[in-house]
């Protein structure tokens, strides 16, 4: 079983009215029409314990952050601005309101530096064995433009990515800076055809995009930024491509808006271009020596073996 | 620790603005501002595994079901339309695909029954030992009138409740239904003062309505509506008003409102007077003798000891 196979079923199993649900099961974000102008967007995320973050090493304050954090990254995901969130928590027994404050505390810090608000949420126990659980629910609202999906990659785009890539699960994973601000100006300057974060792995991600838009990709490994993290791993490269939790933006846009992008962008956070979307309905990856080799999804998937 | 003192110390530690967030963290669902016309409701609800359900007796589809129920009884206790739902699973190890189809049949058939589609989620898995954990998370609009808040109770008020009380945790816990239709009915007929729904008994959140409305009550024992199950208990009454997981409505109305609505109201489910607001700022009982007897919270909190 995994992911994507599960997420397609779900999808298969009904039909959402595209007039009350403009997205639906599949992008970062769903998005529900509220009338003839307002709609709203919504995303949820589950933290584990041992799976997202480990309590031996993580503080109850980088808990709470990473869970709105990856949320607010959803929302840049789409280029949307972030409006409200509930935080749901399961706690192991015996936990102390001090403990709960200092997870509320990180909580708060996201949802103060990116305007969103926490507005609610539920508190439970575990009876017995049990390992702290955390849900952030996030809404957001369009900026300027439509929420840009991943299902719109053209044959010819110019493939981007936000800052470096790789060696997350060091520290960044718990500490990382959601792109809502480079999402919304990116696409300020330019018009993208498709965007996603990069939560499993750039390899995996990116397959995403050309499944659902029916595309290929090659990437040019040398362009790839590798982070400062990552090069200290055995093989860096396939850190920058296979490592989960980057939380940077992947996108695609034409070749004219990624000049005009590249042109004007002038932010502390790089953007770089790293390859191009195909026609060969798969993925392929120039290595530095000039031969092309198979891309193949190799990033974390939550439900393979 | 007690579940509302947590609630309050969250409730203090940030002002939402009043015109972005009209109604924040203490109701039944929190409603943000999208412009001067539209706005939405959010909830959010986490069950666990050997608290909310038990695997043991449970199926899957009563799991399900009962997640998506649990967040529709919350648009109901603010008499809102549902809109769209998120759901998000820890799964424990090992999980099937057919696990996840059964636990996602229950899911639809409630999002199917209440016009309410599951427009996405998140899958993740325990690594390790870990219990299913499911978090629904849900918007809704508000009905014909402005959604009905827990504060808004005044003293003379008739209280009323829907259906019947106690004994859920032999087998109404896991089916009941919520009562979205009721609440839009009777808000249809009556104007309320204040409403909930009563999941963790009614002592317990009808102190919640005196307490943020900053009034008392007087309940009639002999009014309480008793279930069939809770009759079978060895202390009815004591079921019927310490007992969580009713879903049922509970509501304050004038008694000119009340008169209204008793006679208009034309439903299967009935609603029941079982008592007034009151002055004291505490909570009474009228035994059937006659006497008059404190009413304290007795019902669940989900964090005390």
């Amino acid at each position: 079983m995994r992911e994507d196979e599960i997420t397609g079923w779900f999808r298969q199993q009904r039909q959402l009215s595209p007039t009350d649900v403009p997205i639906g099961i599949g992008d970062d974000m769903a998005q529900i029409a509220l009338g003839p102008e307002a709609s709203v967007l919504i995303t949820t995320d589950m933290l584990l314990d041992g799976t997202h973050f480990d309590l031996k090493t993580a503080t109850l304050e980088q808990v709470g952050y990473k869970s709105m954090a990856a949320s607010l990254s959803d929302c840049a995901a789409m280029a949307t601005i972030p409006l409200a969130a509930v935080v749901a928590v399961g706690l192991p027994p015996g936990w102390s309101g001090r403990q709960l404050q200092d997870l509320h505390a990180g909580v708060v810090f996201a949802a103060d530096k990116y305007h969103c608000p926490l507005v609610g949420g539920d508190i439970t126990s575990w009876q017995g064995d049990g390992r702290l659980v955390v849900c952030v629910s996030m809404l957001s609202k369009p900026g300027g433009k439509p929420p840009v999906r991943r299902n719109g990659a053209k044959v010819g785009d110019i493939i981007g990515v936000t800052g470096s890539l790789g060696g997350s699960g060091r520290r960044k994973h718990l500490e990382f800076e959601p792109r809502v601000n480079e999402a919304l100006e990116i696409t300020q300057i330019a018009d993208l055809h498709a965007m996603m974060d990069i939560s499993d792995g750039l390899s995996t991600d990116l397959n995403r995009i050309c499944t659902q838009s029916g595309v290929g990709a090659v990437i040019d490994a040398s362009s790839v930024p590798i982070s400062d993290d990552a090069r200290h791993q055995a093989d860096p490269l396939d850190a920058a491509l296979n490592e989960g939790e980057d939380f940077e933006l992947l996108f695609t846009l034409s070749a004219e808006q990624w000049d005009r992008l590249y042109r004007q962008w002038d932010h502390p956070v790089p953007v770089t271009g790293i390859g191009a979307i195909t026609d060969t309905g798969r993925m392929e990856i120039r290595m530095p020596d000039g031969r092309i080799r198979d891309l193949r999804p190799g990033g974390y998937d939550h439900l393979a073996d």
